[in-house]
Order: structure tokens, then C-alpha cells, then sequence
């Protein structure tokens, strides 16, 4: 298997128009709402998720034009490799959040804090589990 | 955007052959050692990781060939929505563990409390930080 395809299930509506206005650390998107969009073929998929305080988002990056195995994160001065660092450019375009889940309405979600820059396309998400 | 495209970055080499062995529960896991071999090409993007407890791995179920939008999960007799469980044959076929890392050498993760199925494609991983 050399490539794995997937499809969006959404798109994230944030006021976060460009990558350098997303705040880097989670608690600078404190109050920030923004909402996610879940296509009508995916809909069903969302029962029962309003029960639940946080959702864990998976979300393409879609604005990264070049990658790189080694960064410099922000307020750092070496470079890291970009699997010890939480950077975008990584050789699979895939971010990770966990957002506050304020309420679900006809397959909209809104979304408390979110630090996430408008228009991701969102391929997966599902619950916070107590585990983590 | 209809379709993203990712390249495993590696592969689980675990001592779970088949699903049903898999256990559901994450203490259930305790002691299983497994490995994660990184493919050369991705090797450099490992630099710094070692310093970590625990790393978190997405990967794609390769043996799922029937997803649903609804599932009922383990121990429990109704239908939820599958976004609102970890249920694997979600749409799209991305799973999310935290799991402990003991140590890199050459590429290979050794991994303890592995609780993921052998030949999995390790599509990205990344730290576990402290806000989540």
C-alpha cells in the first residue's frame, strides 16, 4: 500500500483567515468560536456526540505548500525533528486539536476556543475519551 | 477538494495478528512490547522524539471493509453514532493511540502497552503535550 486516500466529512468556519493570526498555543484561542461544517452524507455519523464536552479533531492542512523533517517551533531556537514537534509542514498534512464542543445543530457543530484556521477540511473526528 | 492523499510514513509490528484479539480497552494492553519501524526516508523527522514519555500515533485500520455511520460499541446495546465512539469503520479509516515509548534505535519505535493491530500504516505521529 503506497497511498491512503481519504474524504473530508466537513470543513472548519474560523475567523482565523491566514496561517500567521492562529494563536500557537491553545489557551491564546480562549473565547474564539468557530463552527464546523458536517456534509449531510455524514450527519448520522454525529448521534449522540452532543453528550460529550470535547471532540478530537483531525483536519488537513490545507495551506502547506512545502514540508520539511526538521523545524524551528515557535520560541525555539534548534531545529527538531518535525514528529518531536507539533508543527504543520510534516510529510502528512494532518492536524490534531481537541476542541471545546458547545452544541450540535443540523450537522453544525459549534465550537468553543478554536485555534484552527479557516476552511480545514475536516477527515476525522470523534470524542475525548477519559483515557487520555 | 474531494480527495486527500497521505504516504505511510511507517508500519506497527505488533504481536495482535487479527482484530478480535485486539483489546478494547487501553489498560488492557498493559505489557504488550511492540515496534514501529519508521521508513528510512522519514528517519530524520524522528530527531528529539526520544526525549519523550509517550508519542501519538495515527494509523490506518487496513482491515476494515465495511464502514458504518452508526456502530454499537462494546458492552453496549444501542447504536451511536459513530463519530461519537472509536469505533474503526468510521468513514474515514484514521485511529489515534497515546502510547508509551521506551526508546528509538535506528528507525524503529519500541513501543510498551501497545494495544494496535500488526501491519497497521503509521500515517503521522507526534508528540503528546502537556495541554491535552
Amino acid at each position: 500500500m503506497n497511498v491512503l486516500t481519504y474524504k473530508p466529512i466537513g470543513v472548519v468556519h474560523s475567523p482565523f483567515k491566514e496561517p500567521k493570526k492562529v494563536p500557537n498555543q491553545a489557551a491564546a484561542s480562549k473565547g474564539v468560536i468557530g463552527t464546523i461544517e458536517v456534509f449531510p452524507e455524514y450527519v448520522e455519523g454525529l448521534k449522540d456526540l452532543e453528550g460529550f464536552s470535547h471532540i478530537i479533531l483531525l483536519y488537513h492542512f490545507h495551506l502547506i505548500e512545502v514540508t520539511s523533517l526538521t523545524v524551528k517551533p515557535f520560541l525555539d531556537d534548534h531545529l527538531h525533528g518535525v514528529f518531536a514537534t507539533r508543527a504543520p509542514p510534516r510529510p502528512n498534512l494532518i492536524g490534531i486539536s481537541i476542541v471545546l464542543l458547545d452544541g450540535i445543530e443540523k450537522g453544525i457543530l459549534y465550537i468553543k476556543d478554536l485555534g484552527i484556521i479557516d476552511g480545514h477540511s475536516t477527515n476525522r473526528h470523534q470524542t475525548l475519551h477519559s483515557q487520555i
